[in-house]
């Protein structure tokens, strides 16, 4: 770093499902100097258009570009301002997003959800990475690919997501083609964010390789994309390729208007867009091969770097440089983690317990994981699939849904939760079990998100995995992934891999495993495993059918 | 019915899971004068003994004899005094009780648990009819006895379950020899409560030949018992025989001591003990084939004559005179069905949904009813099998257990509510296909019990069958049933059918199938089948691994 830069700082920004955060790291050693959390005023919109009396679809789940800006123009300032310090200070900013959360926009990156004539036109919205109503166009997706043996299959592991851009694309055009029509750009949110930094419209390489299937500097072939759909055929030419910049390189300069949203001096570093997941590998100095990074929040994202290019079927995708330029980032995901704990919390938990835990004031997660605790491996009978938000890996199957087996009249409600947060483990396994005998073997967790803090959650992690848990230390894991970015796009250091070795905080085997638990989880997960290839694997298809019999009685009403 | 005996009344007492409930019935018409329920002051005990600090086992539930008693001394008195008759009037008691509920007793019938030196041997207790923690001697039995090809094995639909006599006394012989040696006679509970009404034991038809194995006039043979456990071999002859009465016979006269306790003139007949189940047809006048009588509460019991002798693989049973005299008797039975409901709303429904009940002024049963009637059929996404509390037909398999499958993020309590209500149905259509196809053709439903007040539910039933649901409107089916067994036991009819034809109440097809209803739930049914056969017919053994995990992660505490 250059000796007049120690006194540099970077603000991060992380875009979450709920809310965007900012924090302001210095740039000598990624010390965290403030930060704020703003939510979307919009949340996530699963039944209904602010106002228009439209009803949304089953698994859908959509978002208002303009609560993006509103992060920008509350968070950061607010971030600077709890730092205490001059704004004048910081030299680069970087963000990361959510993916694949795509924004439908005119030609100068205006969402077509702001014009009037769109604005009660569900496909004119944000699609959310966990807009799920895509599956059918996936499916056609998967099944058209692997007749064609197209190339690019094997780099996502044998199967593209229904969460993914050429899905989600593919959907508006087949249900909403005037909407279709109107799109001249095809964004990730985390493209567009940068987009309205700097005024220019850079598409970075991480979302590009994993949810945009550039491979090797190559779309799928207009080919393939008429035989899905002749209108879809011009679908990469017309709306999705742009240039493509590369993770820690700078996008742009600060504009004058950002500028005034976010009180930082205009001009200073703007650096490519980045993907929630991937940015924290930085935060957590986690680069080389084997440490694998599990952020945990609502869902859980897997990200890990290695030498080598390997298929490893059922993972979300593999991209030369998708984490860090000269490597090759692999990446998995739960498509469901925290989210099914709070599911489960907020509709299957009764007043006593609530009660209880007022009475102890601790929270109801407090209070479960505490009874939860007191059991030993296996003492409350249950096996669980963490499917409630359907399958990201090893499966790619969003069609798929939570199972419950082993539940008698004595069970309780902590025994369930236990069994969801071990089902959840299991689901990890899964994943690391299919990188080994892939040729990618993981030889350390490094963990970071709002699930770190669950003491028995970790242990179990730790258990299930037969692995150490190395904790990531930032209170911000992502954002400081980002302001990592942002001070090499700002020059202060020549690579990411340098940024990160200086600014990464991490804690190594934090947890170890229990010998004994390990075992006793080896048992149960043998049986997880028999019914994930049950439900998950063709033996019985009764997940999707079930969703189609609810599709037909919810549109016969 | 004699002129003389126009004024006759009768008292009908049936012995439940948590209580006893006393019904005054006019013999002329069945009317119901007046009714009391007492709530056994022990309930049920599944975790320790009364006053003394012993745990008992996974799926234990024991029962505290005395309880029964006082079910005399409170419900009977009050019931007169309700009725507001004199109790001179009352020419005759006939009681009823859940089955199989086995009390260890001295050859007086003196209950072990009453023997000081006993009090702290869970063995010495009743064992209620769920006691279910016999599931490795009932296995055995069953084994044995398919190998020996035994020829009661097919009157038992081929498998005998871990809650009847001969598996519950091996349990006790096994686990507690010194207990087992000192019981001189092993009773149920249907023919114990009516020896401390006579002062004599006499073994009801009913039960003998449902869970005591008596066919044809043999019960297994010592080489049988021998095999099962050598000390077993005498079984039979030192602990089990007793004379036989037929249903609807006297039994005795009542003692002066129960006159004492009752109220009631000491004297009058006494009838032959009854099981809950089967005395209900009677109180329906449903005797005649074709006829179901499902009576729905905690469990359903199914009842159905039948004028030939035919084998349903997994019935409870066919006992010849069972029911009534002169017909086969078939039994078949669900072990959980309003339990399950109710372990729903005690642990797995939020505080709001609570409030709003209680704004409503209704139960959380009837809120979630309401909300999960405003659905389509299959709305919800979700398929349940009902087996918290194992399954008695057509598995005959108590170590089965719960399964949901389909949660996501937007599963709400009134869905899974409805989805176990709908799994229950399933569970009774399973049974009714199987009679049909065994040759016992179902060709309508009489219901009655606690779960009949659910319109929604009698409406599914009723959709998922393809059949008409009967009511039986007496307000204590059993009861009445009893009455009416009493009736004849005092000589004022003939025999129970007369009985039941003059005394019996019913509404005939109060709920009739909806065609388009029906139509969608046949797909539902076909998805409730594969699980059932792939989780209960060896797909996936995983409930009785799960079983055994949870018993050594509790032993190893």
């Amino acid at each position: 770093m250059p000796l007049d830069a120690a006194d540099a700082l970077l603000v991060g920004v992380d875009f979450g499902t709920l809310s965007g955060r900012a924090v302001v790291v210095r740039a000598a050693d990624g010390a965290e100097l403030g930060s704020a959390v703003f939510e979307y005023p919009h949340a996530v919109l699963t039944e209904t258009l602010p106002g228009h009396d439209v009803r949304l679809g089953v698994d859908w789940a959509l978002q208002v570009p303009n609560d993006y800006v509103e992060v920008l123009r509350h968070a950061v300032p607010e971030a600077v301002e709890r730092a205490g310090v001059d704004p004048a200070r910081v030299v680069g900013i970087a963000t990361d997003f959510t993916a694949c959360t795509m924004v439908p926009t005119l030609a100068d990156g205006t969402p077509l959800s702001e014009l009037p004539e769109f604005a009660d036109r569900p496909h004119a919205y944000v699609k959310l990475w966990r807009h799920h109503a895509a599956q059918p166009q996936a499916d056609r997706i998967n099944e058209l690919a692997a007749r064609r043996q197209e190339p690019w299959l094997a780099r996502y592991g044998g199967m593209i997501s229904s969460e993914w851009e050429f899905a989600k694309a593919l959907q508006v055009l087949e249900e909403d083609p005037e909407v279709y029509a109107r799109i001249e750009r095809w964004v990730e949110a985390a493209d567009w964010i940068v987009w309205q930094l700097t005024g220019s419209y850079v598409r970075n390489a991480c979302s590009a390789g994993y949810k945009g299937i550039l491979q090797d500097g190559r779309y799928p072939d207009p080919e393939f994309l008429a035989e899905l759909n002749p209108a879809f055929a011009d679908f990469v030419k017309t709306r999705l390729e742009q240039p493509i910049g590369q993770l820690g390189a700078a996008a742009g300069r600060l504009t004058e208007q950002a500028a005034g949203w976010t009180g930082l001096p205009a001009g200073i570093a703007v650096a490519v867009g980045n993907v929630d997941a991937h940015v924290t590998a930085a935060a957590g100095n986690a680069l080389a091969p084997g440490q694998m990074v599990a952020i945990m929040g609502t869902s859980t994202c897997h990200v890990m770097n290695g030498d080598e290019l390997r298929t490893v079927p059922g993972m979300c995708g593999v991209v030369d440089g998708g984490i860090v330029s000269g490597s090759w980032g692999y990446e998995a995901g739960q498509s469901g983690v925290g989210d099914i704990f709070a599911h489960f919390v907020r509709t299957h938990v009764p007043a006593e317990y609530r009660h209880a835990a007022e009475a102890e004031g601790v929270s109801v997660h407090e209070y479960l994981t505490r009874l939860a605790a007191r059991q030993r491996v296996g003492e409350h009978g249950l096996i669980a699939l963490d499917w409630h938000s359907g399958n990201r890996s090893v499966l790619v199957d969003h069609e798929l849904s939570g199972v419950l087996v082993g539940e008698t009249l004595a069970t309780r409600p902590e025994d369930i939760y236990r069994a969801l947060i071990e089902a959840t483990a299991f689901g990890t396994r899964t994943i690391i079990e299919t990188f080994t005998a892939a040729g990618v073997p993981v030889s350390e967790l490094f963990v970071v998100g709002g699930l770190v803090k669950n003491e028995l959650l970790m242990q179990i992690y730790s258990d299930v995995t037969r692995l150490p848990l190395s904790l990531i230390t930032s209170e911000q894991g992502p954002a400081l992934g980002s302001a990592i970015h942002a001070a090499v796009a700002a020059g202060l250091y020549p690579d990411v891999r340098t940024a990160a070795a200086a600014m990464g905080r991490v804690e190594r085997a934090v947890y170890t495993p229990d010998p004994d638990a390990a075992a006793r989880y080896d048992e149960l997960f043998e049986e997880y495993r028999r019914l994930h290839d049950y439900f998950g694997r063709g033996g019985n298809g009764v997940m999707r059918r079930l969703r189609a019999i609810q599709r037909r009685a919810v549109t016969s009403r």
